[in-house]
């Protein structure tokens, strides 16, 4: 308790000066008022933060650089703390930060659909960027799990990846600008809406994905797409997944980019969703080890994407790669089967301990990575059940050992048995050229992993950005470069 | 003479150390072995090297960068030496740097259609790389006038632009991974070919488009694309840009993604061509004012690409925003129509003195450019003529006024004219939120505009990403960030 009290003390001047700077509405100090900043939404990542402020503007966002940075003190910037592997949150240990939360700064300063962006402030909620685009016929892409929470800044932060990653990038390939708080309180103003610019170094890439590690982005210029109006989807049987890859194949020859979703699962994924989750059934007759939902998009259907959708399954079909197929009728069973796809999590959490997992390969290792996590894993724990989903496009595969309750609970270190299963699974994912996050970020889940798994060199580079970027150590100290 | 001979003294171990590592035939040092190298192809540029070096593997780079270093000699990457501003070549004043080219590391190390993706070496022709691409079905989408001798390093240093952006980016947006050796002869291996990986910054994106001041790129992994297997093309006169906008918008709307070209000309560009080219003619009965080539792109056609082309032009046609259009009947009229576009440049070159400019802006603000543009050039000289050539789906104008040799000639101070009016254009650019280098680069054309028309902000961060990976300015001193 001594070094509670000698630190608020000596820092009291900077809470009264961040009121003074804010507004004392806009500097969160109770235990009550920043218990929602401090604990991330599963619950599974707490910390301590010296104060959660709130500001309004980009100005506002450089006082409050220049007062912490006076002081001494790091800044932990927050959106809308969605994060999966605890990047959103104070350190368990450690001098306690200063939140900044961007959450008041949810303005949309600009929508050109004729140049097909829009500039919106870091702490617009993803969806409300999705709705202003489509009331001008556009398309913003991204579209994650969290999208009715999860804010804008965060997704920039992250390099959110999502469905739709395979026909439209990830968020890093969605920017057009950005607008940048530096480490001593410079506003960079990077908010080009341009196509095409080469002056220079393109500054914008060092802060998408780097985790509020070198600078705070206040803002961002982001690029549109035309809106597709018509839709098709199938759920199929693939023989396996090398069957499925050679599916995703003629798919890509044949609809170039129309096609806008291929997910598979395996057997035990589905009869997860389908035991735990109401009103969930399997989409095809019999029981089969391999599922595959494929959606095609459009901005007209004069062919019919569904004709497409016949033709192309049919050749697999013919080929002896599917084992049964169905194509939805309608949107309602369009929407039915991607409820399927979208239970995942929700059924995982109820059934048992899943051991996420968030590897990406080549796609053309997804089958061998499969069978060789499978095999390193049996190695551990023979016969252990897996569920296994991904956005095989992308070759983004979430392999998930999972144990029951009742043998996770009877283990003598579940601890140890959780970083061996992941280990596993991570090393295969390094052995085929692969990474052990393709989407969730490193956080505070993948800190170790970075010393495990990056070279060197690579390390060291990144080390030279932050110093060159970030000298003090006042943006989310510790946290992305080990 | 004196300052040659004792440079040449103090020099001659490095030279001596370099023939040891790489052997004799790798290291040029004579005026009329080395004459290719110091001048740039248009004549416009030349400067001295200390020699030419050509490596053949990473390896030789690595030494070669460690073997400077120690001798304090700066290098110069080269590729295929067609860079459009001065880029590639040492610059006229300075020390004389040692030119590494990466002529001899063209090895294409793999190819993986079902990933689509490949690792080629930076010497590598780009041609070459299209070719293997297509060889297994895929395409590599990048594409530009100089693709038959420009390397792919050469293109991924300066993020290339060409034909194909307005579909699929620039060459930043097709690369997924690199191999770099930095300034310490360190080589980071970066080759990841994967669609999503959250592991930290993004290095690859410092490389790309930083002209060869921050590290030299080795090799490059790739990202291919499905290949589009039918095309169909207009060639209409549009009432005027604002028109032509606005049928752009049409085109994303009803075409999505098919969408793969969109250039505009005025009547003035297009004369240009029919005058000083031989085998060219109008491609529409009448003169017009304004002139619009659009092309779509398809892995199928069984709806007709040439029906979606004729249903939207027949809506612009409808609302009166076009005045003529000819659709190119098969690949020959297709292939014509294309060569009045790519005609431009030696057409120009033919007929007078263009004072070339490559500005972006939004492409909203496309009109209002061309607009302000033709006023700014003409308070300077009343009447002047204007060749106006570009991407208009982009942004990306090429706004050139011309001078009759003659005229050229009889001026006073014609490099103030040409200063003059560029200066103009570019300041027109500025205010419509655009850039002066939407695809040519920085070069040494480009580096008083950066101090000109760049934040101090942004100029201060690049200077510190440059401090930091190249401490003592062994790569391109001087150049990108002034």
């Amino acid at each position: 308790m001594n070094d509670a009290v000698t630190q608020e003390t000596l820092l009291t001047p900077l809470l009264t000066r961040l009121q003074e700077a804010l507004g004392a509405d806009a500097v969160l100090t109770g235990e009550s008022d920043t218990a929602g900043y401090t604990e991330d939404w599963r619950g599974r990542y707490r910390g301590e933060a010296l104060c959660v402020v709130l500001p309004s503007s980009t100005e506002q966002v450089s006082d409050i650089v220049k007062l912490c940075a006076a002081a001494g003190v790091s800044i932990l910037p927050q959106g809308g703390n969605t994060s999966l592997c605890g990047g959103a949150v104070p350190p368990t240990h450690g001098p306690a930060p200063v939140i900044l939360n961007l959450a008041r700064m949810r303005h949309i300063r600009q929508v050109d659909a004729a140049n097909g962006s829009m500039v919106v402030e870091a702490g617009c909620i993803l969806n409300t960027v999705q709705d202003a685009a489509a009331d001008v016929g556009r398309l913003y892409p991204v579209s994650l799990g969290a999208e009715g929470s999860c804010q804008i800044g965060g997704t920039l932060s992250t390099n959110a990846g999502g469905t739709s990653v395979l026909r439209y990038g990830n968020t890093r390939e969605n920017v057009l600008g950005l607008e940048v708080v530096l480490a001593d309180g410079t506003i960079w103003d990077g908010l080009r809406a341009l196509r095409k610019d080469n002056t220079g170094i393109d500054l914008k890439h060092l802060f998408i994905g780097a985790e509020g590690t070198l600078g705070i982005v206040t803002a961002a210029a982001l690029k549109l797409h035309p809106l597709p109006t018509h839709h098709s989807l199938a759920w199929f049987a693939p023989r396996d997944p090398a069957a499925a890859q050679q599916i995703l194949g003629m798919f890509q020859n044949a609809c170039g980019s129309r096609l806008s979703a291929f997910e598979i699962m395996n057997r035990h994924q589905l009869d997860l969703v389908l035991a735990n989750v109401p009103n969930r059934r399997n989409p095809l007759t019999d029981a089969h080890a391999w599922h595959v939902l494929v959606e095609l998009g459009d901005t007209r259907d004069a062919e019919g994407l569904e004709a497409v959708l016949t033709e192309t399954l049919g050749a697999a079909i013919e080929q002896g790669l599917v084992e049964d197929a169905v194509i939805a009728a309608n949107e309602t069973q369009r929407a039915d089967l991607w409820e399927v796809r979208h239970s995942v999590s929700e059924a995982n959490k109820k059934a048992a301990i899943g051991l996420t997992t968030d590897c990406a390969v080549p796609v053309s290792s997804v089958p061998e990575f499969i069978d060789a996590s499978t095999r390193a894993v049996h190695a551990i724990v023979p016969g252990l059940d897996i569920a296994i989903v991904g956005h095989m496009g992308d070759g983004n595969v979430h392999f998930i050992p999972m144990f029951s309750f009742d043998a996770w609970a009877a283990l003598a270190d579940s601890a140890a048995m959780g970083d061996a299963m992941r280990a596993a699974v991570n090393d295969v994912a390094a052995r085929l050229s692969g990474t052990f996050s393709a989407e969730h970020g490193v956080g505070q889940t993948g800190l170790p992993l970075m010393q495990r798994y990056k070279a060197p060199a690579e390390l060291a580079l990144m080390r030279t950005v932050k110093a060159a970027l970030d000298p003090n150590q006042l943006f989310n100290p510790g946290r992305l470069v080990p």
